[in-house]
């Protein structure tokens, strides 16, 4: 389950559009309209969603804001601005947590989103449970219609597939084993020794340690530790190459 | 501080502008251009911007992602695409969190984005020490370049309101900047080419970026670099010494 997203009398098609899109970005597709002001069906929406197009389609058009939340437990009203309602107020990813715990205890969820122009007015947000604050630098706090759903979407879905914040690497990618990593330190050693960097004596069991001590932080893939020899092979041949001309 | 964000070879002016004010409303103002498609200023983009003209004013222009990243020591790319490249993954949280211990340490941390119909290329990601990707619904993962921006202008804001811990490095150590272990990365390439490593012809571009996308993954000291640079030069001594005897 998840939450549905109302545009409370959405004034631009485009903005409607790249609302549906954004929601989509992050899987959420549940939409309604309450009295888009260019009525409805609306051509510049559509050509603005492009992959989302369904939800347009889908979505639930109704004249009053009562009529989209008829259904749902709690409702979340979007703000920038601090009214003179006394209200929870959430950040992002506050309310998406708190949604999900919701949803998952089989309630319904909305979140309002205002018109471009005004915002939520205060017979909206006095309807809401709680209302949600994006953060914002107070020099530059407007953010517009579709930017406010795409951040509310990503809380969203950021939260889904959480455990989330792992490391991952790039596919195909096999991390060298700790002995593979020693061996390729093992080998540039010794060719360095061979070749008489590590010089002068009192100072080569430190240079050897420092050399070591890069080793281990560098994340190296097998593919990599094979190129490493490969490196060093190559040079040591060229250099017996050259000696024997 | 802040990190700085660098938009590649951007296209539209109009995204140009639209990134600078979603980086803006979270109070980020350090924006850099590499190469902009119509040139610079742009009049498109300073009518997008609104608020944040300033940044435009003030953003570096420069030619390449080179000059652009120079003097940072630690680089994110920013993409959706899995790539053939090894590289640690970071969310756009992970990221932002670890650009805030960095720059709190006296580190310098750029922030890639490329350009819109293509994304950046395997060149650029090649010099990021780490990939910042934005987890997105599989069947709609196209974010455009200023939601991209929002996004993580967002998880910037956002974390600097949380708070965080510290990171604390080892005494006396000072991280080489970009043109430092670009030069590393040179050297290494020229040595190699005489070497006869970077064979066959045909291998040799992808050889010398996979050897390139090592040495952005490695966390470098200054001394380091300078160790490293010896490894080569003593190498190269040897063998002329060696092919004189």
């Amino acid at each position: 389950m998840q939450p549905c997203f109302v545009l409370v009398q959405p004034q631009m098609g485009e903005n409607i559009g790249a609302s549906a899109r954004a929601m989509w970005n992050f899987g959420l597709d549940r939409l309604r309209l309450v009295s888009p002001r260019d009525g409805w069906p609306n051509a510049s929406a559509t050509a603005v969603a492009s992959g989302a197009g369904r939800l347009l389609d889908e979505a639930l058009v109704v004249d009053t804001t009562a009529q989209a939340i008829a259904n749902t437990t709690f409702v979340f009203a979007t703000t920038a601005r601090h009214r003179a309602l006394t209200k929870i107020v959430y950040s992002p990813e506050r309310a998406m947590l708190e949604s999900r715990k919701r949803l998952s205890a089989g309630e319904d969820i909305a979140i309002l989103f205002g018109p471009e122009r005004s915002g939520l007015d205060n017979a909206c947000i006095a309807r809401a449970n709680a209302v949600i604050s994006v953060p914002v630098n107070s020099e530059s706090p407007s953010l517009n219609l579709s930017q406010c759903v795409l951040l509310i979407a990503y809380e969203w879905y950021r939260h889904g597939i959480i455990g989330v914040d792992r490391l991952e690497t790039m596919p195909k990618s096999e991390w060298a084993t700790h002995q593979e990593v020693e061996s390729l330190a093992a080998h540039y050693e010794q060719q360095l020794t061979t070749a008489g960097f590590f010089f002068p004596p009192e100072k080569s069991n430190r240079m050897k340690q420092n050399l070591r001590n890069l080793w281990s932080r560098i994340p190296l893939t097998r593919a990599e530790t094979q190129m490493l020899h490969g490196v060093l092979r190559q040079m040591a041949r060229e250099r017996n190459k050259d000696s024997q001309a």
